[in-house]
């Protein structure tokens, strides 16, 4: 693999055709190839391990309760990197002056009214309300298959940092004991997934980016209780390999927020795993070519003829 | 079909866990039956239309850059449904002030800052101003597919009106030639979709809810002029019927907007035709029971074996 900055690297995806430029930074379009990759990476996640594992799946659209978002603590952690939903809710005058404003170029965002919905900034966040609503956990715990568009405020010229993007996640919510065991399956399948569809892969502690200087304590707790480990690719550099799945221990946090109990009141312990598709899609384009057909077949029999 | 209202039906989606409940009107989780019904219709339109017309691919996330939207015409027709996308621009003190409001249950969101995105409105926006940025429109026209989430801000209680909701267009751009003759055939192929499915379908003259009282003239001439089908099938009551699609000619708006033209220098033309894939799943649990396995053979056949 050259080495090549992020804007190179996206100026060939647009040339191609695979992204499609909107003129904002992190929103682009997909092209045929790219979005059919994106499907296939999708279809082979749900073939391989939902029935497997017994993983129920559920969808939600792009957004959330703001409410769910403000008691979740992301606001806390990741001020800068979420999106609210802002509505017109005047009347015809109001009307005829957002059109003023509008026709020679003031601002009338200004006007805009929040209504009480935040877009999703991780795909398993708003499954945590609606399964806590369900009761007490059972024996076995609750596994989730979820996936979703994302929304983080970071607008990038680097085609790995999108402000929206897909990932597809399986959630556990259960004891500590059952939460490690899953993250410690997962660490292993996410290495066998890379080997299979030919990507160099290493696993590695991370941090999330905590906002602010006490985001500093949190990133080095984060790491000293070793509860996030990443899948990294790399795909504009070999020095800063690129976040393509993720493996977190949220310990108690999301339990404690919704109350969630296991069987004996304890409060639930939970976790997550998740596919970057948009990552690991580019990851492909980089490794093996623009041009899906000269693929090596090993990848191409796991993508294409195994459905 | 027993008549039913909006509510009631809801409840019923509910409790059989098709739909999730998260606490907002119009915004809810997809239980695996209701999202399996929903990618079924989707992939079902894919694998009937889109070779065989030559229907070319494109997807969107679910938001835009906001200028597109002002430029379109939206916040002239529509202010009221309209989404915009609002995020945290400030330092850690502002950020303490935000936690603080946050804790008390003050308003935090008027301090969020617009960031040029607005939430996709109908599947279609995002593609004119892409394609415009192709240069000249060919002599064969464009004949794109897409499909995306969409956001309109109206919640209610009534599971066809809802806020986050996916619909899958064809879109076509060229002379008005081609695009009367892309929405008659898409006319004749929508009453054979819907009696295929086994659901009973009018096909009927219609307009869109245009904001305010100019909004009634703008009505008004849609129709004198018959720029909107819809594809009508009872959900909620049989004198009330809901669109579950729609066929639909811009005339030249859009080709004015985005200074799309034809080889021989005339603005171009534009229309799409769209399935609501929330509202025909609706349908079909509405008019063959809650209970997939029990669906009539015929429509099995079509969404579960011809895969």
């Amino acid at each position: 693999m050259a080495e090549a900055n992020g804007p190179d690297y996206l100026d060939s995806l647009l040339e191609r055709g695979l992204l499609l430029g909107t003129g904002q930074d992190g929103i682009y379009g997909r092209g045929a190839d790219f979005e059919d990759v994106v499907e296939r990476l999708d279809a082979l996640i749900v073939r391989r391990w939902r029935t497997k594992d017994g993983a129920e799946p559920v969808r939600f659209p792009p957004m959330m309760p703001r409410r769910d978002i403000e008691a979740s603590g992301y606001l806390h952690s990741f001020p800068q990197l979420a999106g609210t939903v802002h509505s017109f809710c005047g009347d015809m005058g109001e009307h005829r002056e957002m059109l003023r404003c509008i026709a020679v170029g003031e601002d009338w965002t200004t006007n805009q009214k929040s209504v009480d919905l935040a877009l999703t900034p991780a795909a398993c966040y708003p499954v945590y309300p609606v399964i806590a609503r369900r009761g007490p956990v059972p024996e076995r715990g609750w596994l989730i298959d979820i996936a979703s568009y994302c929304f983080r405020h970071e607008p990038s010229r680097d085609p790995a940092r999108m402000q929206a993007f897909r990932m597809h996640e399986h959630v556990r919510i259960g004891t500590p004991e059952q939460i490690l065991a899953f993250r410690t399956m997962w660490l292993e399948r996410g290495r066998e997934f890379a080997a299979e569809l030919a990507l160099p892969a290493t696993v590695d502690l991370a941090n999330d980016p905590f906002f602010g200087r006490s985001g500093e304590v949190l990133a080095a707790n984060q790491r000293r209780q070793e509860l996030k480990f990443e899948l990294l690719i790399p795909i504009l550099s070999a020095e800063r390999p690129t976040a393509c799945m993720s493996f977190n221990y949220h310990v108690d946090h999301f339990g404690q927020v919704w109350q969630m109990r296991t069987p004996d009141g304890a409060i639930a312990h939970s976790g997550c795993i998740g596919f970057g598709l948009e990552r690991l899609t580019l990851a492909l384009f980089r490794h093996h070519g623009l041009d899906v057909a000269s693929w090596p077949e090993p990848v191409r029999r796991v993508l294409w003829d195994a459905a």
